[in-house]
């Protein structure tokens, strides 16, 4: 029988050309620590600029911290926790893809509480403590579709030295504020269009199939797979259309309400052990070069919801046996994948060897152990292994 | 193109049983008013003993304030305030149906303000001052399944001695905690499962005509009005499936999460209208009594909207022009009252004249004129008049 808890306490202001109220909107604090990527796209796109500009314009002080790398990493945490508190910022402003909100998220919980953000990691090497405070208010400023971070309280930080990539949340972990725009999606180029894309397919994807699904996570999951199936390969064609990343940056959002309401599964637990070995391999790719056997075990299990992630894929299910109308799903996946140009995705080119399999397997769940808990299968160790062999290339 | 705000913070835990959990559950304060009906339900059905024992186990302190009418009044909110700061109360509760809950958000704004909650009416002849404060924190347990106050910030009180039932609602109205347990909603008689459950009917029905509308809302619409013209009239003539209540009480909470992401439309300021005049009469009943040709209306401005209501309720639309395909709404909507046994339902039994139409017409705008507003049709006087005229029996 239904049973649920439904919790979602995010301010999501979301459309084209949105981000101007980030002038006038009530902020959760007077001093931010701007966080952004390494990279340095924040600043050749102007989006930076843009959002200094209108936090000045509502009174608002500013401290860049400006480290965040694609695979984000706790020593980057750490620092800027000890940044924000040395200039006294008393909230975190995330400006970017998932690896820097996720970052803000991380900088925010630790600036609020004593030693190392590590020390409230909760599996693998993490100290296990409880925080004392809440963190420090997060706004969200996503610049890709796909992390679905704006609409979750979860991070996923990596320790560098262990090679353990694992993800936090707590009520004070969902953004205060997000400002979802996508006008400032229209420059992502398209492979990480469709790498952050085919991100928020498998989270939409996977909360269908999650244990901890719930009536509303199912409706938004279902619309996020259709408008990622429908569009994700036109935006990759051609990034330019306002209407096109409008209806991908939904869907996003969507998913990543789903990761509220529902949750993930252990597909996601796999791929953080894959760049948590290897930090060059973005997590998109590692989801997608894993997908295709880990969703024909899902299919085989759970022939039913499959089908309907299927049929609203397009997949015309009629006249099949229930076991075909779930592996329709790893058909659609396939589609899906060669229409987004990901089809040609190796792990042998991101340096992944057939011998770290086991290691991987063992990662996974040390690491990310409670997304097994929820997938609707009992995945062994060997289960693990065997998917990670078929998935190698 | 897609432009919306996402907001719904309250933490709603939904199950049969659930209501356990009130007992170990964070809350939001020490020492609760405890808001219920004066009528004794929540004592013959024993929800109020359970309610009490749990709070007590869970260490806070209770007043019970035992005042509330079907149609709520303002001398009951600035009394249930006055009892409150007497007694130092930190959070306020209400358990039943929504006039309790209304209530428990009104005295918690007034409990922590200066003056009389009137003076922040910002309607009528409310004093339209802004509160100098956040509203103390509700926790809204309710035992109908109807009015999605549970899963919204707003309240609808009543001024008698003016005839005005005027709505308010901010951020701080929001429940803290709903507690949606479907076992207590299995001893509601059938009149009033049929009622509330229409009311929760029209909230969807309406958030998915209002231009308020959002991408969630739909979902959550469709799906409402899908489970009410499934369930209802099972529910109406044998309450006691926990199964049924089950899905009404999601329905309604659905509705409710609608009221927050969308809005209702002006049909419900023709109610309101109608039931300030005649508190006997029930706010459901008053809807039901004017939904045929309220929804007539609708029906010639937005066929296509309403065809997606008619569809998910069961109507087969196929072949019809699409002039048809709307009216098709007013249908499935003539058969779901007449299932649910509302079909009698007279204004003239409540006391209502012809002669009241024109005052009744011009109350709604006065009183509720935000919800014309977002109404897809500009509905003028006369066309108001109109609908009261056609509604009358
Ligand atoms: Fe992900
Ligand atoms: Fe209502």
């Amino acid at each position: 029988m239904l049973d649920f808890t439904f919790h979602m306490p995010t301010r999501i202001i979301f459309g084209a050309g949105r981000l101007a109220e980030l002038g006038r909107t009530r902020l959760p604090g007077r001093k931010a620590l701007v966080v952004i990527s390494a990279g340095g796209s924040m600043r050749r796109t102007g989006h930076l600029d843009k959002v200094l500009a209108l936090l000045a314009q509502n009174g608002c002080a500013t401290v860049i911290f400006e480290k965040i790398q694609p695979n984000p990493v706790l020593i980057h945490v750490d620092e800027g926790a000890a940044l924000a508190r040395a200039e006294g910022c008393d909230f975190v402003l995330g400006l970017g893809g998932g690896s820097t909100i996720d970052s803000a998220k991380s900088i925010a919980l630790a600036t609020a509480n004593p030693g190392s953000y590590w020390d409230y990691i909760q599996s693998g090497t993490g100290g296990r403590k409880r925080p004392e405070r809440p963190a420090l208010p997060v706004v969200a400023i996503p610049t890709t579709a796909g992390t679905g971070t704006e609409a979750d309280p979860w991070t996923v930080i990596t320790r560098e030295d262990t090679n353990e990539k694992i993800g936090w949340g707590d009520d004070s972990t969902y953004p205060a504020l997000s400002i979802v725009d996508p006008m400032l999606m229209v420059s992502v180029p398209p492979a990480v269009t469709a790498m952050t894309g085919m991100d928020a397919f498998f989270h939409a994807a996977e909360a269908y199939l999650s244990t901890a699904r719930q009536p509303s996570s199912d409706l938004l999951a279902l619309e996020a797979v259709s408008l990622i199936s429908q569009f994700l390969p036109q935006a990759v064609k051609d990034g330019n259309s306002v209407q096109v990343r409008t209806m991908l940056a939904w869907a996003s959002t969507a998913a990543g309400l789903c990761e509220s309401l529902s949750s993930c599964i252990s597909h996601h637990s796999l791929e953080h052990a894959l760049s948590a070995h290897h930090p060059a391999l973005p997590h998109g790719a590692g989801l997608v070069m894993l997908s295709l056997p880990y969703f024909e075990v899902m299919a085989r299990f759970q022939p039913k919801r499959c089908a309907d992630l299927a049929v609203t894929m397009g997949e015309d299910i009629e006249g099949m046996e229930l076991r075909e109308q779930g592996l329709a799903l790893v058909t659609a996946l396939r589609k899906l994948i060669a229409a987004v140009g990901l089809d040609g995705l190796k792990m042998s080119d991101y340096g992944v060897t057939r011998e770290e399999i086991p290691a991987l397997a063992r990662n996974a769940r040390e690491t990310m152990g409670g997304l097994f808990a929820v997938t609707p299968v009992d995945l062994r160790e060997d289960a693990v292994i065997a998917i990670f062999e078929k998935a190698y290339r």
